[in-house]
């Protein structure tokens, strides 16, 4: 039996999240069964969504049970395999969770290629976040070239790739990120014609005067001010990505959010599309993504940044810090070595 | 010089609009111009869009000027015509406005089949209503057999066409109509298979006592109550069609309207799609609509029911009554005899 460290959800939050939701755990491992293979942790993903695993109410995905490991996508090394396709060394993708081992179907694990890209990439600009970005900016915004967009979490994980490939395609980009140095990485790093800073005060003013030819499409990755700002901007058949609303995750601001009829009235006088979508509806779509987005990461064209904390135990910590936006760019937790 | 009379828009609601807003004038008509014809109105079309074009704020279109004739729909007779297409005696439906008589372009008017229906039907049935619905329906819900489609305003101008063709696709139809009347018409003449009221206050809980496979398709005409009872039971991937929203036309409920958060959350887990439209956008699929439910009203087997005033001075009041859901079915104004 092999032994191993894994963060479980120790109780559900009333609110936002602390550090008491999370406890870190010895347990030990059960041997592979056929098809499947032990893995060892290298890079752990922290992501927003994760915040909604932690409720009990129904969600797109079963929230994580109280008692039972956190979940998250990880890069891994595998150790000890039951499955003709991979082999111990070979670096894998796949839900291993908040844990430094994990004994998964080989079928549920992608290969990653170490020598295209560094291999924590396989979590972010050529992982789930960036296949979400490039799903929202193609197949639902249906984004063209001559349009403007706004995206919002314009830094993060998934907005850095929505806005560099709406430049790409040829969009006028506005980003909203949280503070100055955000707003000019955006600009200065990943091209975004301006970017504002949702604390802004004047946001909604700001949002009106930097966007005279209106707004033809919304990357929505936060709600609350930020969408209130992009909403009477929004141009006739406009169309709104709903991809996350980091801002009203733990309720905060809720209370004081625009009601329902101004936005209804907004989607049916100017005729707008707003769709909701999570990427795992889309597997269908991940490898055109790959193939286009893969060379532009390898060349350069296309940046990423990561933030890395050390060792599994930082996770609760790290994870709390990018509900509040302390992150900058993708977030990832180092849990074990390089192979 | 003709005589003609107009109503005209005498001053803005604040609120909820009443007969002061209106006022009924006499007036020269001018000669028509070169590819202009003069025609004499027989029927007038209520609607609920007209209460939008009442106030000066943005919306699809731009607002009635204050001392300007009200907009309308018509079903009129050709007086005197300067254009080729169209002759004296001819029936036509065209935007007369609140009105006994018009010059209007030849090519704005369409041309009205008197054996196919009785012509009142150019207003309703067959006319921007129907057509509408018929929009709804196949191009925006893109609804499916098997499906589970709630329709408000389930026994108005649109939403009794929007039920019977959801119905006649093969799916499960719920109705949402004001009134123990309405409601038992909705069922034993338009074939719906329930029909809820929306003053029930029970409504919430009905709505999803009677929708145990959820709802895939919302038909989307009144906003309010009836939208909040809908969302909870949309199910994944659920599509709704942003028709209108009468209960919150002037401003009553707005205040006691759920937040953004909670619908925007049921948008992003849910996948929703929710699309805003009007049928003037989509007037290249007017021919195909004529030609599919043309037939079907025409053999009786689509139904429909007109509430009629008369004379030209009663278009206020009924339009009044029409906001508070005081007609059954088409809004109609008989303002010149037949021919």
């Amino acid at each position: 039996m092999t032994q191993y460290q894994r963060i479980v959800l120790a109780s559900r939050p009333k609110g936002p999240p602390s550090l008491e939701n999370f406890r870190l755990e010895q347990a030990d491992l059960p041997a592979p069964g056929p098809g499947e293979v032990l893995v060892r942790t290298i890079w752990m993903s922290l992501d927003p969504y994760m915040r909604g695993r932690m409720d009990a109410g129904a969600s797109y995905a079963a929230p994580v049970e109280v008692g039972h490991t956190m979940e998250a996508g990880c890069v891994a090394e595998v150790v000890t395999s039951n499955a003709d396709r991979l082999a111990p060394g070979n670096i894998v993708a796949g839900r291993v969770g908040w844990a430094s081992h994990g004994v998964l179907p080989a079928k549920e694990l992608r290969k990653v290629d170490p020598d295209l890209a560094p291999v924590s990439t396989a979590l972010g600009v050529l992982g789930m976040p960036g296949h979400t970005a490039w799903v929202g900016v193609n197949d639902i915004l249906a984004a063209q070239a001559g349009e403007t967009i706004v995206v919002s979490a314009a830094t993060g994980a998934v907005g850095s790739v929505a806005g560099q490939l709406a430049k790409r395609k040829g969009l006028r980009v506005l980003g909203v990120a949280g503070g100055a140095e955000k707003c000019r990485y955006a600009v200065d790093k990943l091209g975004y014609d301006v970017c504002l800073d949702h604390r802004d005060p004047d946001l909604a003013a700001e949002m009106a005067a930097l966007t005279p030819q209106g707004v033809d499409c919304y990357y929505e990755n936060v709600g609350g001010k930020t969408l209130e700002a992009v909403l009477p901007r929004m141009n006739d058949f406009g169309r709104i990505a709903v991809c996350g609303m980091i801002a009203w995750y733990s309720g905060k601001g809720v209370g004081e959010a625009m009601r329902l009829p101004a936005a209804w009235r907004a989607i049916l006088v100017k005729r707008l599309r707003v769709q909701g979508f999570i990427v795992f509806d889309h597997m269908d779509r991940l490898k055109p993504f790959l193939a286009e987005v893969g060379p532009l990461v390898a060349s350069g064209a296309i940046h990423y940044r990561e933030t890395v904390t050390e060792g599994l135990e930082t996770a609760p910590a790290a994870f709390l810090q990018l509900l509040e936006g302390g992150n900058f760019g993708k977030q990832l937790v180092r849990v074990g070595a390089d192979p």
